[in-house]
């Protein structure tokens, strides 16, 4: 079967154009490596479609991504300069949220993961951008910093065109069974098992 | 455990700072999304290590990746104006590859592919990149196209400090027997299961 063929018929009443411009929830989850950097190669193809792309990351240690932040950053300045593309943000909950001025010094997490997803919610509603990647957005749901129940009610009202991406390990059965693009990622074998430490490049 | 550490003492007389400078050759495996996609966000972890990285593309629907080569080729442009971040070469074996003259006719698909390894092979020995991603390479090899033996002998005994990526479904056990980064990929959940057919900006 071709890729990009599907050989069920849905009677959903839409055509094919209808479902090919669906928005999408999708969810990287499980113990492998792979679901944010997935994530970011998504974040490549939206933003060749020329789409806005928003990155929020969940987790304090903003060093583990710098390579694809500023590889991300580098392409939306190509956008800004020669139009190629999609705008592009970065904002990580390590060093403030970039829209909230009160700087790097907030030492509550578990408020630093609600106000993200306030302003992810403004951002859906006021439809900021098409691609969101909500990276290990899982652990601040999974420690009850951020309620599920919400998630979901947002995430299937959210208005317009939006793809929602969401990455991190025990993803909340309720954000699986809304979403659209499940995938697990297992650890067949991994270098720390041999006890390799983790390198420039690889894992950052 | 903070990440990035491990608790394992191996014991191969190598010191921390070797063993963490330690090429690795990493599989993307299993029937799930997101295996070509997570090699192409690698890349831009390498891109920012000023590393040159060289994408090889053993399938013939070139249009798949359409999102991820514009992105990174516009990251290789501005490494070329700008020196931020490093090269990046793209080759596809459905437009024949950039490096062979014989243009995009060429029908033998097989003869094709084993030309891909032969140049994958010069460029290994001459340590022409430091990651390369061998996308779908996986299947060549199941048919019989490449010679798995080969590919084994030639990744085990590659000189330098080079990354090997390879991604595809069923990947010969061979090969999984010496990677050092071994992921599956597993499908939960798919759109194309409800009828959704492929879409731009998420399956290309």
């Amino acid at each position: 079967m071709a890729r990009g063929v599907t050989h069920v018929q849905p009677e959903d009443g839409l055509t094919t154009r209808q479902r090919r411009h669906r928005p999408l929830v999708a969810v990287h989850t499980g113990v492998g490596k792979g679901k944010s950097t997935a994530a970011f190669g998504l974040a490549l193809r939206g933003w060749n479609q020329g789409w806005s792309i928003g990155v929020f990351q969940f987790v304090k240690s903003a060093k583990w991504r710098i390579g694809e932040q500023a590889a991300l950053e580098a392409l939306g300045r190509v956008h800004e300069e020669t139009g190629e593309g999609g705008p592009i943000e970065w904002h990580k909950m390590g060093s403030g949220w970039s829209w909230s001025r009160k700087g790097g010094t907030e030492e509550d997490h578990a408020a630093q993961a609600a106000e993200g997803w306030a302003e992810i919610k403004r951002r859906l509603a006021a439809e900021t951008h098409t691609v969101y990647v909500l990276d290990e957005f899982t652990y601040p749901v999974k420690w009850g910093w951020i309620d599920a129940d919400d998630v979901v009610t947002t995430l299937t009202e959210r208005p317009g065109y939006q793809h929602v991406i969401i990455t991190g390990r025990d993803c909340d059965q309720r954000i699986i069974d809304v979403a659209d693009l499940v995938t697990e990622m297992t650890k067949i074998k991994h270098p720390f098992d041999n006890g390799q430490p983790g390198q420039k490049g690889i894992e950052w």
